[in-house]
Protein backbone atom coordinates (compact mmCIF):
# COMPACT_ATOMS: atom_id res chain seq x y z
CA UNK A 1 0.00 0.00 0.00
CA UNK A 2 1.20 3.42 -0.79
CA UNK A 3 1.87 5.88 2.10
CA UNK A 4 0.36 9.14 0.74
CA UNK A 5 3.16 11.41 -0.27
CA UNK A 6 0.94 14.12 1.47
CA UNK A 7 1.58 13.41 4.85
CA UNK A 8 5.51 14.10 4.63
CA UNK A 9 4.72 16.89 2.87
CA UNK A 10 5.98 20.34 5.11
CA UNK A 11 3.57 22.85 5.92
CA UNK A 12 2.97 25.57 3.91
CA UNK A 13 4.45 27.34 7.04
CA UNK A 14 7.49 25.36 7.13
CA UNK A 15 8.38 25.07 3.05
CA UNK A 16 7.95 29.31 3.56
CA UNK A 17 10.32 29.27 6.44
CA UNK A 18 12.15 26.33 4.87
CA UNK A 19 12.48 24.55 7.71
CA UNK A 20 11.67 21.26 9.19
CA UNK A 21 8.16 20.00 9.34
CA UNK A 22 7.53 18.33 12.92
CA UNK A 23 4.65 16.65 13.93
CA UNK A 24 4.42 19.18 16.93
CA UNK A 25 4.58 22.02 14.58
CA UNK A 26 1.88 24.87 15.80
CA UNK A 27 1.14 26.00 12.14
CA UNK A 28 0.65 22.43 10.19
CA UNK A 29 -3.10 21.92 11.22
CA UNK A 30 -3.82 24.96 9.74
CA UNK A 31 -1.77 25.92 7.45
CA UNK A 32 -1.88 23.15 4.83
CA UNK A 33 0.89 23.01 2.08
CA UNK A 34 -2.01 23.49 -0.60
CA UNK A 35 -2.78 27.05 0.46
CA UNK A 36 0.84 28.57 0.45
CA UNK A 37 -1.21 31.72 0.50
CA UNK A 38 -2.85 31.56 3.50
CA UNK A 39 0.67 31.43 5.66
CA UNK A 40 2.59 33.86 3.04
CA UNK A 41 -0.13 36.61 4.26
CA UNK A 42 -0.29 36.18 7.69
CA UNK A 43 3.61 36.20 7.77
CA UNK A 44 3.84 39.59 5.38
CA UNK A 45 1.43 41.03 7.59
CA UNK A 46 2.03 40.01 11.60
CA UNK A 47 5.20 38.16 11.01
CA UNK A 48 5.07 34.08 11.56
CA UNK A 49 6.69 34.80 15.36
CA UNK A 50 3.59 36.62 16.41
CA UNK A 51 1.11 34.38 14.79
CA UNK A 52 2.97 31.28 16.77
CA UNK A 53 2.71 33.58 20.04
CA UNK A 54 -1.42 33.92 19.79
CA UNK A 55 -1.73 30.22 18.63
CA UNK A 56 -0.05 29.30 21.89
CA UNK A 57 -1.75 31.93 23.76
CA UNK A 58 -5.24 30.30 22.65
CA UNK A 59 -6.90 27.09 23.24
CA UNK A 60 -6.25 24.73 21.09
CA UNK A 61 -9.89 24.26 19.72
CA UNK A 62 -9.92 28.03 18.72
CA UNK A 63 -6.86 28.21 16.65
CA UNK A 64 -8.77 27.38 13.79
CA UNK A 65 -10.74 30.51 14.23
CA UNK A 66 -7.61 32.18 15.15
CA UNK A 67 -6.17 31.28 11.69
CA UNK A 68 -9.09 32.09 9.70
CA UNK A 69 -9.55 35.53 11.32
CA UNK A 70 -5.93 36.57 10.96
CA UNK A 71 -5.81 34.99 7.29
CA UNK A 72 -8.95 37.80 6.27
CA UNK A 73 -7.32 40.33 8.03
CA UNK A 74 -3.62 39.62 6.52
CA UNK A 75 -5.53 39.60 2.91
CA UNK A 76 -7.22 42.87 3.80
CA UNK A 77 -4.46 44.48 4.70
CA UNK A 78 -2.61 43.03 1.30
CA UNK A 79 -5.61 44.52 -0.41
CA UNK A 80 -6.29 47.51 1.19
CA UNK A 81 -2.71 48.62 3.05
CA UNK A 82 -3.98 51.86 4.02
CA UNK A 83 -7.03 50.50 5.73
CA UNK A 84 -7.49 46.89 5.75
CA UNK A 85 -10.22 45.17 6.91
CA UNK A 86 -11.11 48.62 9.09
CA UNK A 87 -12.17 49.70 5.47
CA UNK A 88 -14.68 47.22 5.29
CA UNK A 89 -15.77 47.83 8.95
CA UNK A 90 -16.45 51.38 8.00
CA UNK A 91 -18.74 50.27 4.90
CA UNK A 92 -20.60 48.49 7.08
CA UNK A 93 -21.10 51.19 9.61
CA UNK A 94 -22.31 53.27 6.63
CA UNK A 95 -24.75 50.67 5.45
CA UNK A 96 -26.15 49.82 8.88
CA UNK A 97 -26.69 53.81 9.00
CA UNK A 98 -28.15 54.23 5.78
CA UNK A 99 -30.52 51.23 6.16
CA UNK A 100 -31.64 52.15 9.59
CA UNK A 101 -32.55 55.91 8.48
CA UNK A 102 -34.54 53.79 5.49
CA UNK A 103 -35.94 52.09 8.13
CA UNK A 104 -36.85 54.93 9.97
CA UNK A 105 -38.41 56.36 7.15
CA UNK A 106 -40.52 53.66 6.15
CA UNK A 107 -41.87 53.39 9.84
CA UNK A 108 -42.87 57.00 9.68
CA UNK A 109 -44.53 56.33 6.45
CA UNK A 110 -46.02 53.23 8.24
CA UNK A 111 -47.24 55.47 11.00
CA UNK A 112 -48.80 57.91 8.56
CA UNK A 113 -50.87 55.02 6.78
CA UNK A 114 -51.92 53.79 10.22
CA UNK A 115 -53.30 57.05 10.72
CA UNK A 116 -54.90 57.98 7.08
CA UNK A 117 -56.21 54.40 7.58
CA UNK A 118 -58.40 54.68 10.35
CA UNK A 119 -59.51 58.30 9.38
CA UNK A 120 -60.80 57.03 5.75
CA UNK A 121 -62.97 54.51 7.83
CA UNK A 122 -64.26 57.06 9.66
CA UNK A 123 -62.26 56.33 12.90
CA UNK A 124 -62.09 59.97 14.82
CA UNK A 125 -63.50 61.80 12.71
CA UNK A 126 -67.22 60.96 12.68
CA UNK A 127 -68.55 60.36 15.79
CA UNK A 128 -71.49 57.73 15.97
CA UNK A 129 -71.30 56.88 19.35
CA UNK A 130 -74.28 58.62 20.51
CA UNK A 131 -76.83 57.04 17.87
CA UNK A 132 -76.80 60.60 16.05
CA UNK A 133 -74.96 61.86 12.78
CA UNK A 134 -72.50 64.45 13.83
CA UNK A 135 -69.94 66.33 12.02
CA UNK A 136 -66.53 66.11 13.30
CA UNK A 137 -64.70 69.16 14.75
CA UNK A 138 -62.76 70.01 12.24
CA UNK A 139 -65.70 69.36 9.21
CA UNK A 140 -66.60 73.39 8.22
CA UNK A 141 -70.72 73.10 8.14
CA UNK B 1 12.15 81.60 26.33
CA UNK B 2 12.05 77.88 27.09
CA UNK B 3 12.26 74.96 24.78
CA UNK B 4 9.49 72.57 25.37
CA UNK B 5 10.86 69.18 26.74
CA UNK B 6 8.23 67.79 24.60
CA UNK B 7 9.65 68.23 21.34
CA UNK B 8 13.17 66.57 22.63
CA UNK B 9 11.85 63.32 24.15
CA UNK B 10 11.85 60.23 21.87
CA UNK B 11 8.64 59.16 20.14
CA UNK B 12 6.44 56.39 22.01
CA UNK B 13 7.99 53.68 19.01
CA UNK B 14 11.67 54.70 19.71
CA UNK B 15 10.93 54.89 23.91
CA UNK B 16 9.93 51.38 23.61
CA UNK B 17 12.63 50.16 21.26
CA UNK B 18 14.62 52.29 23.50
CA UNK B 19 16.47 53.81 20.39
CA UNK B 20 17.77 57.03 19.52
CA UNK B 21 14.42 58.95 17.87
CA UNK B 22 15.53 61.27 15.06
CA UNK B 23 14.29 63.55 13.07
CA UNK B 24 13.54 61.07 10.03
CA UNK B 25 12.20 59.05 12.41
CA UNK B 26 9.22 57.07 10.51
CA UNK B 27 7.05 56.62 13.38
CA UNK B 28 7.29 60.01 15.30
CA UNK B 29 4.76 61.65 13.87
CA UNK B 30 2.04 58.64 14.52
CA UNK B 31 3.03 57.73 18.19
CA UNK B 32 3.47 60.59 20.46
CA UNK B 33 4.88 59.78 23.80
CA UNK B 34 2.02 60.38 25.71
CA UNK B 35 0.52 57.56 24.07
CA UNK B 36 2.73 54.22 24.91
CA UNK B 37 0.39 52.02 24.16
CA UNK B 38 -0.84 52.58 20.73
CA UNK B 39 2.94 51.86 19.83
CA UNK B 40 2.93 48.44 22.36
CA UNK B 41 -0.20 47.82 20.99
CA UNK B 42 0.70 47.74 17.17
CA UNK B 43 3.95 46.03 18.06
CA UNK B 44 3.01 43.62 19.66
CA UNK B 45 0.33 42.51 17.41
CA UNK B 46 1.94 43.18 13.39
CA UNK B 47 5.80 44.04 14.99
CA UNK B 48 7.93 47.32 14.32
CA UNK B 49 9.28 46.25 11.46
CA UNK B 50 6.48 44.94 9.85
CA UNK B 51 4.98 48.95 10.76
CA UNK B 52 7.77 50.37 9.15
CA UNK B 53 7.76 48.67 6.35
CA UNK B 54 3.84 49.43 6.00
CA UNK B 55 4.57 53.31 6.53
CA UNK B 56 7.44 53.01 3.59
CA UNK B 57 5.01 51.34 1.45
CA UNK B 58 2.13 53.92 1.63
CA UNK B 59 2.14 57.93 0.51
CA UNK B 60 2.82 60.36 3.10
CA UNK B 61 -0.85 61.52 3.38
CA UNK B 62 -2.16 57.73 4.13
CA UNK B 63 0.37 57.33 7.02
CA UNK B 64 -1.91 58.52 9.75
CA UNK B 65 -4.93 56.31 8.53
CA UNK B 66 -2.36 53.61 8.28
CA UNK B 67 -1.42 54.05 11.45
CA UNK B 68 -4.74 54.54 13.25
CA UNK B 69 -6.51 51.48 11.54
CA UNK B 70 -3.61 49.20 12.66
CA UNK B 71 -3.74 50.74 16.27
CA UNK B 72 -7.29 49.44 15.62
CA UNK B 73 -6.51 46.33 14.30
CA UNK B 74 -4.07 45.93 16.85
CA UNK B 75 -6.46 47.10 19.85
CA UNK B 76 -9.25 44.37 19.00
CA UNK B 77 -6.71 41.15 18.48
CA UNK B 78 -5.28 42.78 22.03
CA UNK B 79 -9.07 42.16 23.33
CA UNK B 80 -10.09 39.58 21.50
CA UNK B 81 -7.15 36.69 20.50
CA UNK B 82 -9.10 34.45 18.36
CA UNK B 83 -11.20 36.72 16.31
CA UNK B 84 -9.50 40.76 16.54
CA UNK B 85 -11.83 42.78 14.93
CA UNK B 86 -13.28 40.38 12.32
CA UNK B 87 -15.12 39.56 15.35
CA UNK B 88 -16.33 43.02 14.78
CA UNK B 89 -17.18 42.15 11.53
CA UNK B 90 -19.13 39.34 12.00
CA UNK B 91 -21.20 41.48 14.66
CA UNK B 92 -21.88 44.01 11.95
CA UNK B 93 -23.23 41.35 9.30
CA UNK B 94 -25.51 40.10 11.64
CA UNK B 95 -26.63 43.42 12.53
CA UNK B 96 -27.30 44.51 8.56
CA UNK B 97 -28.77 41.20 8.18
CA UNK B 98 -31.74 41.59 11.24
CA UNK B 99 -32.52 45.49 10.13
CA UNK B 100 -32.54 44.10 6.28
CA UNK B 101 -35.28 41.40 7.54
CA UNK B 102 -36.90 44.58 9.53
CA UNK B 103 -36.95 46.50 6.58
CA UNK B 104 -38.67 44.30 4.08
CA UNK B 105 -40.84 43.02 6.72
CA UNK B 106 -41.79 46.84 7.05
CA UNK B 107 -42.15 47.49 3.74
CA UNK B 108 -44.16 44.26 3.52
CA UNK B 109 -46.51 45.98 5.90
CA UNK B 110 -46.30 49.23 3.88
CA UNK B 111 -47.89 47.85 0.96
CA UNK B 112 -50.18 46.01 2.84
CA UNK B 113 -51.90 49.57 4.31
CA UNK B 114 -51.71 50.90 0.80
CA UNK B 115 -53.70 48.12 -0.88
CA UNK B 116 -55.89 48.01 2.43
CA UNK B 117 -55.77 52.50 2.30
CA UNK B 118 -57.07 52.51 -1.10
CA UNK B 119 -59.77 49.35 -1.31
CA UNK B 120 -61.48 51.51 2.17
CA UNK B 121 -61.59 54.55 0.15
CA UNK B 122 -63.69 52.08 -2.59
CA UNK B 123 -60.52 52.64 -5.03
CA UNK B 124 -60.39 49.48 -6.95
CA UNK B 125 -63.65 47.57 -5.62
CA UNK B 126 -66.49 50.30 -6.35
CA UNK B 127 -66.78 51.11 -10.43
CA UNK B 128 -67.91 54.87 -10.96
CA UNK B 129 -66.25 55.07 -14.48
CA UNK B 130 -69.23 55.35 -16.58
CA UNK B 131 -71.04 57.25 -13.93
CA UNK B 132 -73.56 54.53 -12.68
CA UNK B 133 -73.08 52.94 -9.49
CA UNK B 134 -71.56 49.08 -10.09
CA UNK B 135 -70.87 46.59 -7.82
CA UNK B 136 -67.41 45.40 -7.81
CA UNK B 137 -67.48 41.71 -9.43
CA UNK B 138 -66.37 40.17 -6.17
CA UNK B 139 -69.09 41.82 -4.59
CA UNK B 140 -71.46 38.80 -3.61
CA UNK B 141 -75.45 40.49 -5.10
Amino acid sequence: MMTSSYSNSPCAACKFLRRKCNQDCIFAPYFPPEEPHKFANVHKVFGASNVSKLLNEVLPHQREDTVNSLAYEAEARIKDPVYGCVGFISGLQRQLLGLQKELDATNADLIQFTIQGSSSLGLGHVDYSNGFYNYPSNFEQ
